[in-house]
């Protein structure tokens, strides 16, 4: 299975901010973290927990540059 | 100067994809690069070239996770 | 695998317009057409073609509604 | 009136998950559910409720492909 | 006809940058400009010119704020 | 410092209305307001408050128009 959104950071669930109807989920990716927020349904339907190993998806389109 | 974007991935320009109306930056971040595409003018009036020491800036919003 | 983007839309490539940055690729799924504007690369990497059976992938707080 | 946005779909609301801020609105299209997350704000100016019809709207930008 | 889309800047078209899949589209709101890339399939369904007077609307979860 | 992100507006912070994990935050631009769903984590970083001269920052990819 391939997925046209460009970038692909594999890290580690470091927190999770639970909301009614969206969530915070950040993971550590080397150095970095990450945080995404996304429907509460998908965490529940993912059952995302502190410590599960994930992919962030971020298409390129939604990348800025700062210089 | 503070920007409310969440995820700011720090890393050195390694192509540039240059296109009439928009253009494809990528960085090197640690182990992973990061594709953006950004308008032409974005990359003139910034001046971006390969080499250049830049910061990826990425709303969280804009984040999706696959476990 | 999941993915936590919340809309997928299950459909047939019926054309792709091939730009040099970025290129548009549309299916139909069932009465509806759906258009997405992708980089070339990932065309390219995914060797998508006319015909091709895929889904097309929209993150939640993408859509707007009109009423 | 036109929007240059290029996804236009049209279906009911069936479900309705209000919070503070944001608020998920989803909507029968066919076979398919889309999902959005908009503001509760937009929620209660357009007064959304179930068995409305209305369009999902989403911008050719914000479509991945899975393949 | 409502938009659920929060943010709406009426003004006029001072510039179309034509490229063969995206074009952008600059409007003049008051004092500033706005710069929009959109397909150049909907500039050309919607006959978009020079002149023109349009509404930008942008998604509110697409903002980010700089302090 | 430069953003690629092509759209910047100045103004004033009228209102801001918190939630778990998003918050909304308006501006006074002009004759406009615009309205961003940001972290409230980043409310909070950023310590935004009613009064608070801020920069709205939108990128062009975002902006759909309407005729």
């Amino acid at each position: 299975m391939q997925i046209s959104g460009r970038n692909k950071l594999f890290g580690e669930i470091v927190e999770i901010k639970l909301g009614g109807v969206v969530s915070e989920v950040t993971i550590q990716v080397g150095e970095n973290q990450i945080a995404g927020v996304i429907t509460t349904t998908s965490v529940e339907n993912m059952e995302l927990a502190i410590g599960d190993r994930v992919t962030a998806l971020i298409k390129a389109t939604e990348v800025s540059f700062i210089k």
